[in-house]
């Protein structure tokens, strides 16, 4: 951890990052229902909303999309990832080196950390790697902390995502991506678990306006420091009225009411 | 994915590569029927054609029969392969490096993917190597991109075709070659996953005149960009016959009928 | 084994390691009863103590932390370590090089190999790159050496520390981090395996002021050269008491009785 | 496949390679009715016979004795190998660089590649990097190409001779060494595979005079350039002559029975 | 191998190296009748006497004591080793480095090679790199060549040992060091077998005087070029009148009953 309130993926101290790496973890699958978002232009095109911070794709998709959106969009860069075609015990492909990422204009790096997986070790060396290297183009590191594999039975009980921002924060990430453990007490004890390092909750499959943004309050309440959200955004109708609802729980810190009322 | 359209190997946005590394893969059985072949020079003659923008073998032929065709052929080095007498999960041997690619006259550069595999992370950190390392010689990158593996019964159901253009895009390819998903309206989906990123199909075993450019007319019109063919070209009495009618259905879009009727 | 003896974490020739990186290694359960220790800034705090010669972290807490301390505490850098999530043959991920180490301002190393894990091997292997490195920068090497794996029942009995004590000298640790053996006889056996190089005891789970004290003078009456404690110090309610008593034990050579006499 | 016509191995487009590397592939056993033969020196005499165009040694053969025979004999320095007191599935070490063997007087580089073995993967990524060093130095590359492996019940029926010789053209080779397939018809076509690569015979275990040079010529017919031969040279009592007829056989094409007459 | 006769580690033409690595190998319980043996400084006084070509240590060992010894011991450093905490197939793990050996004063290398484990490719190749950066610092490389693992029952059996010293001629050592075969005869050929390359027994554990003796004046008659010997020197009360002893049987080549009478 590193101080990155001045990074440009940070807004008041917190961050919104719009993730679209689902066409590799997920497959198309996740497009069914919005077939215009499997062109990516799309989701870049949300993402040039002033409650994101960062976007956060592969490389493929930064190589070819984010030349067009470089002077509106933060580039968040996630380094690894693994289609799930694959099932064996988690693991993920470093697919892209983080001097190809500064190359593409990175202005944040993402990495997957699989606590517990058989992977645990190669992944935290990779992580290492990955890490020293972004530090010398100053590139804040956020991981996706997801304790999973052959000994977790639940990979979102309150001890697990404690354990998941501890991780990430003794490891030397900046801001760590975790499940939502259940309730604003056991994300408060996350939160306290990361020290000083930021903590943001992973958005996870699709939900109701009012049912998701008051998750988010909840969250931003226990301390956290935003959100990284993909399906919960570019799967609805209007993007751009949840964000603007996020926005307003997130940096303003209304209630999901507030926000919900204000941008209907 | 970065422009390629003024690549050599590429003509009006297509591409047409003759792939000829069938020693490698399937062995010396491949060549039964027409023994004559077994010499490449037999294949480079062919690949002369207009029609062709590229011509894909391995390192040991492009060492030993590219010299005398640079000027006529464009080189596809295909990085990576494996024999048929190996039969374990897919996996594919690096048996080039870039460098030596780039130093052999390679225009572009071929790698197998097989997602799904249990070798997938492998495979595709592989990848990521020889994507970067040719970007720095402005190689353009075509992903081999076959979904393989002790997941997959079925290797060209269309959400599998679908999932393996998209893995070609979010990893950084600039054509995926996959096979037919087994009609138009599959194709065009898979087409629709790659985003910017061109598709074209792989050819597979040898069929008759019509059934084959049918199939690439259906692909074309579904909104491939070309085609990668091996056997269905050299396995032929006629090879300039079946390309003169492939540069009609692929370049000048017209239909199997028309074109075959014009190359009579 | 170098001279050290001149090195900031040695005084009078002996050590007292404070070491918190039972977050990453435990995880947040060992701070259940403290969770105000889960700021770790609080035990830097403590590691100010005149009686603390190197306060022992994780490189995410040093990049976090540590520059707030760096004038008043030094640095040792534990360059491995794993969750408790993952639960195979022990093994520990390499989470940062020497030279960042260096970079944060270490003034020291610290590693453990696992003796009689299936990954022995490998782990030796990578201590010698640590050790090789680290001896560039001046950097002593702290070995947590801590035989364990499915050779081993019982991991403290007397032959196993032994054992463990001289497996650090002969692979070239400075100090070497073992259990307590069970007896003064045993750790006496354990010191003089280890010829000229310094051996420190590992503190373990919390006990009563008067029994860990009791074993500290026994320890450094069978010729150990300080202690490495984490929770004997900092899940306690007054730690600085003990370190009051610690340092009398330690450097003072004074018994249990009057130390803590003195410190009432 | 590079030209190599104008190598020190080859001699009027063919090579008589004579192999030494039984001490480490087989052990002291294939020298229990030749003692003397222990001695490399008595074996690199036999190689300074004018029909030997290289002798192949492993790398601490040559370093010991090449030194004497530099003006005098030409060095294929084998790259890889392995003891058969090992006995899992076919693999082989690398136990020289090529740097080494450039700097040792090699002439040529030899390495064992194991098509269908569990291990062929990392052979011929190994093979990859020997090969196209060696390409720096100008170095041929002689592939013993041996499929082996728990895929391959027999090891030197004619489909898989030709799929070994195809293999080392597709991979880079310069040379191919493969056993004999059982007739001549199986080694044209062997020979036929591999294009425009030069294809040696592998000797085999010791037989009569008549009966190998009856094989060489059944070899040459077919289109091999040559023969790569230990034990039926440095096992028999005169050596000499059998390179006499070899030499008629290999480079004058004349039959076994001209070539023994002659020698007689 | 080179030519090491100039070596300070050869005395007219023969080596007796003091070896003891058994703290690593075996742990203290080698020392247990020995105590003050476990302070390496005896032993290496021990090493001053004049028979004593080199001492044969580990890095730790080497970097704390050498330094006091540099003027009167040669210094042969191991770079592998393994606690037999460990039970898995033969293996040894690299401690050591070529470049750092050489800044400790190294005069010559020391490397196990379990010919014939599971790990024999791994190790194989671990020794070619040590054996070629050796070189480049002219330094003898002394290879402890035991076939060991699954496929070998009996591991001091003539053709076994025979097999270790070609071996190691094969791969490049410049001193074998095997285990005694169990007769004259069966070491005479196992030195045969390593052609120019010096042969030097394992002494083994602690025998009578008068037997070890005449084992060493049977492997001195057998043509070996010395010995490396460990416990049977360092666990006797009166090492040096043992080392006066076999001065005699090595380099004087005097029967083990002259050189008892002459050292009573």
């Amino acid at each position: 951890m590193i101080p990155i309130d001045d990074s440009p993926i940070v807004r008041d101290g917190k961050s919104l990052i719009l993730a679209m790496d689902h066409g590799l973890e997920h497959g198309p699958v996740d497009f069914e229902d919005v077939p215009e978002k499997l062109d990516p232009s799309t989701v870049f095109e949300t993402a040039t909303h002033d409650a994101v911070t960062a976007m956060a794709v592969q490389k493929g998709i930064a190589e070819g999309y984010y030349p067009s959106y470089e002077d509106d969009v933060n580039l968040l860069l996630k380094l690894n990832g693994t289609s799930n075609l694959w099932m064996g015990e988690p693991d993920s492909a470093v697919n892209c080196s983080v001097d190809y990422a500064a190359e593409l204009g990175a202005d944040a790096l993402g990495f997957t950390v699989y606590g517990g997986s058989n992977h645990e070790i190669e992944m935290v060396e990779e992580f290492r790697d990955a890490q020293e290297k972004g530090r010398e183009y100053d590139l804040p590191m956020v991981m996706w902390s997801y304790p999973r594999g052959q000994g977790l039975k639940n990979d979102t009980k309150p001890s697990t995502i404690s354990y998941a921002t501890r991780l990430a924060l003794e490891l030397g990430a900046d801001i760590a991506k975790v499940k939502y453990p259940g309730s604003k007490d056991a994300m408060a004890h996350a939160v306290k678990c990361a020290g000083d390092m930021k903590v943001v909750m992973s958005g996870g499959s699709k939900t109701s306006d009012y049912e998701f943004l008051s998750t988010v309050e909840a969250v931003i309440d226990a301390g956290a420091k935003g959100l990284a959200v993909g399906r919960n955004v570019w799967q609805r109708e209007d993007p751009t009225r949840l964000l603007d609802a996020l926005e307003k729980v997130i940096y303003e810190e209304e209630t999901a009411d507030a926000a919900l009322e204000a941008t209907e």
